[in-house]
């Protein structure tokens, strides 16, 4: 079973009031607590207590929790990180508000990785008994859930390594300069689930996010998170358009504070024996944005 | 009754063949005939004979064709046309392939406008009895018909008289560089069908063409064509996005030779009573680009 | 310009609050008066200051109204109507809330049908001045217009020479017992905009309503649309599918009362020269419904 | 890692010719092998060599396929199955086309399940270096891959206990007479990727097909399925339509041998740790078709 899902993204945001309604009110996020210079927020299709935490101050992530199947693996997981050599660090139940016992992880990326089998379950919004498809009263875009986020580091294959090898992950698209044996690889995108990516990394200052994303149902739903955004002059990066690297849909675009989110749809169905697809750095342009096949400057410089 | 549809556009390519390969092969549009170094199209869901004319040798717009429901209304549009100021001259039958008699008129904005009410009619691909939806066999975006021009002119606001004075179209939106009487009409979009625009005009030099556009079903059949865009290496110029004017989905790209194209969908019905939607010219990003609210600047350069 | 558009829909519902869920809270029309048990609705995209009137007893069609483009045909079409053989009166300015003078032709299909120049204009929800695509905040479906009406009589072919030769209606589409000088107009779909009907009849009671429709953006509204249907207990008829007959996408559902409404979206573009559609009894199946490719009962026999 | 997927379908057809232009010419799956009278067809987006096989003579189901990731499971899964009491046997590399050693069980439904963990991989149709999102040439619907199966059984609740116990399956859903103690479980949706269901099974007789299903993009796809089988004349069983169960979007249609087939898109994501969501009997019609809310005869009289 493994590590199951991308839990919550932690990260820091400028100003709280103006994050609120961004992620509140324009992205449509339930706001579940508030406490400290913290909001807690989940989205209507979650069953766990939160996805998304935001703190006062500054910019940027502070880090990422992965949820694992089972408390027991823990240990194993924590293990693997150490022969890798990473630092760890046990967390307690009530570290993060209601999330359980858990290793932390110090990545080679200077990211901080949060493992757990445990948080209060708190139900989805259409709930467990004869439920509707979604919620008939959405805020805004009403996102459904998180789905992934994309960070940067100095070392891409370093951190393919790390998740392959000390957490199982799957690789499914990787971006290198060159084929063959002198290749580098520059980013690469891996999943535990069956989805195209769970996380991912492309080469940049290490511990850095380049993005966290959320899942939204097809491309009509891009299209009409893209006018909502122009509704509520939320800075729309690029989109709507085509990723060749994992076939979705997408929007970029920045909260508040400057952090990039994306809505993003569609993508291929992922497996353990998936065949790891290969971009080649001259086609780049066309794996990021598939349509115009031009790589803007702000994708590859503007991280928090 | 009156002026009913662009009829037909009339361009030059620089090449026949790679012309060819884009309007027949990526858009889809069938090959009616080939002459004298010109090709005829006409797209599936038009019983014309043709809509577009590709002539080898250079870049642009040679004429446009509006095709009237009346033989009979000719000699009223052309009086029209000359009482605003504005040189004409009978086109017989043959002149243009397939076209009856017409009325050439030399538009105040140096492009000409040819207006027929007799075409040869060779039908649709779905027919007429008990028809498809559409034919099960398309070839690359299997464009169904062409929709509407933009051209540049001096003086947007005369030739918007000139379409409503003289040809009774509608202005279903108009930029303006500031409200009040001292805004200057910078852009028109007008009508004769309850679409948002069968023709436009923005400021610009006389006598070239911004692009003309070919409808689509749905924002789907925008993605899949900006996929087929990018397999057949087609140069995108921006989109998908959505317009704020027409409030249309679109793909800017161009041909072979440069002249720009849009695949165009959605928009509002009009009718002749509609009340002019006016755009102010610093939202006038929003107006073109809805979700990213940035003209870039090949929008208002490039023209042919 | 002669008649521009389905203006009004009169109908009568047995219950006023259930009808006021349904196209207030379900449909998501906005009320505009209400007054001697009448309601009146106007949709969001419209401009006029009504288009559906419901009154309280009863079920079925009081009356369809049609707006003309020019107060001065008013008389042409009066006496066209009444060569034809109609029986036609004067309405005069506040026969109907808001409606100007116009006048009242009592159909050979026992169907009452008013046209009038003047009603008065109270404006779309986005307005005119650099609107956004939609309003942010829509109630359920959020109907952006009323389309058409699809009326029985006993006469098909009668009431399609009537909407063509007094008010230069267009005839998009026909059904016949048979194709060639045997067969008999079984249905007929007509048009005065460039849609494929703005009002249809198909054989059966005279003066029966089979359905009125509400325009929607494209195929997933439709479905979102039934989504809604289900989760507020509205009595789906049948879809989504797709319109053979139109080519549009659909679902038939009743209000309350038990008139038939219907969500619709999509078909092509018609116009004065349109080459007539016919469709043969015995495709009639996929005609009404192209994909099963079967009529169900409800469809030829539940009229109000 | 366990299970990863359905595999392949194998099921017999009464005519192999007709099966043909169904599975290849309608569906687009490609053909990849026929021998004595046995076709083997892969998906566009799948690598392994086959994912239906059929089989001439009859009608029905002859066996189903899952693929796991690790040989070295097989042995477990084995020993699981037959601690439930089933019989099971080895299979042997060759036993199916391509297909290596393996472990069939023998289910208490009478249904035939095969595990393997290998099977020659031939590649999708993109490839793996910088891949277009989808092949350009597609043939009919070009359904991109296999989903899941639905079969009937006397017994729901074993066989959920079966794929839970034996073969760590999630139950998505699950439909029960009653809630409480005294309901009995009628259906159930069970998972080993993260989508709703990659088996399921309803109360019905043993030995059974209800349908296989292939998954489409999204919602547009499933019209242009749709569209699609009415122009091939498939016989359409139902849709398009939304599921309540999973969410997804669905057509139910069947291949000429009576053989029911679905094409499915949207559904929700689960994970090892879902909650479990329960329909009640009382609103099954609302669950199995959440639109119309109205189960069919034949979608619980029809299976092979």
């Amino acid at each position: 079973m493994g590590v199951m899902r991308l839990g919550y993204v932690h990260a820091k945001v400028t100003d709280l009031e103006e994050a609120k309604a961004h992620y509140g009110g324009t992205l449509g996020m339930r706001l579940v607590h508030e406490e400290d210079g913290r909001v807690y927020y989940k989205a209507w299709d979650e069953y766990d207590h939160h996805s998304v935490v935001l703190e006062a101050g500054g910019v940027g992530l502070t880090k990422l929790g992965y949820k694992v199947a089972r408390s027991e693996d823990l240990e194993d997981f924590e293990r693997r990180a150490q022969a890798f050599g990473c630092t760890t660090e046990r967390m307690s139940k009530g570290d993060n508000l209601a999330v359980g016992d858990g290793v932390r992880i110090f990545l080679p990326s200077e990211h901080v990785l949060e493992l757990y089998a445990d948080i209060e379950v708190t139900g989805t919004e259409t709930g467990t008994v004869n439920p509707d498809p979604f919620p008939a009263h959405l805020v805004g875009v009403g996102v459904p859930r998180i789905d992934h986020a994309l960070l940067t580091c100095e070392d891409v294959g370093l951190l393919e390594r790390f998740f392959t090898e000390c957490l199982d992950f799957g690789v499914a698209e990787r971006a290198v300069t060159e084929l063959g044996e002198n290749g580098k690889t520059i980013g690469t995108w891996m999943f535990c689930t069956n989805t195209p990516h769970d996380i991912a990394f492309i080469e940049g200052a290490n511990g850095k996010l380049h993005h966290f994303a959320y899942y939204l149902n097809d491309w009509n739903d891009i299209l009409h998170a893209g006018d909502l955004f122009s509704m509520n002059d939320v800075s729309v990066d690029i989109g709507p358009t085509r990723h060749g690297i994992t076939r979705g849909t997408t929007i970029y675009f920045f909260d508040p504070a400057g952090n990039r989110n994306e809505v993003f749809s569609g993508g291929y169905i992922t497996y353990p024996d998936f065949p790891t697809i290969t971009w080649t750095a001259d086609q780049l342009g066309k794996g990021i944005f598939y349509i115009d096949r031009e790589l803007n400057d702000r994708f590859t410089t503007v991280v928090t």
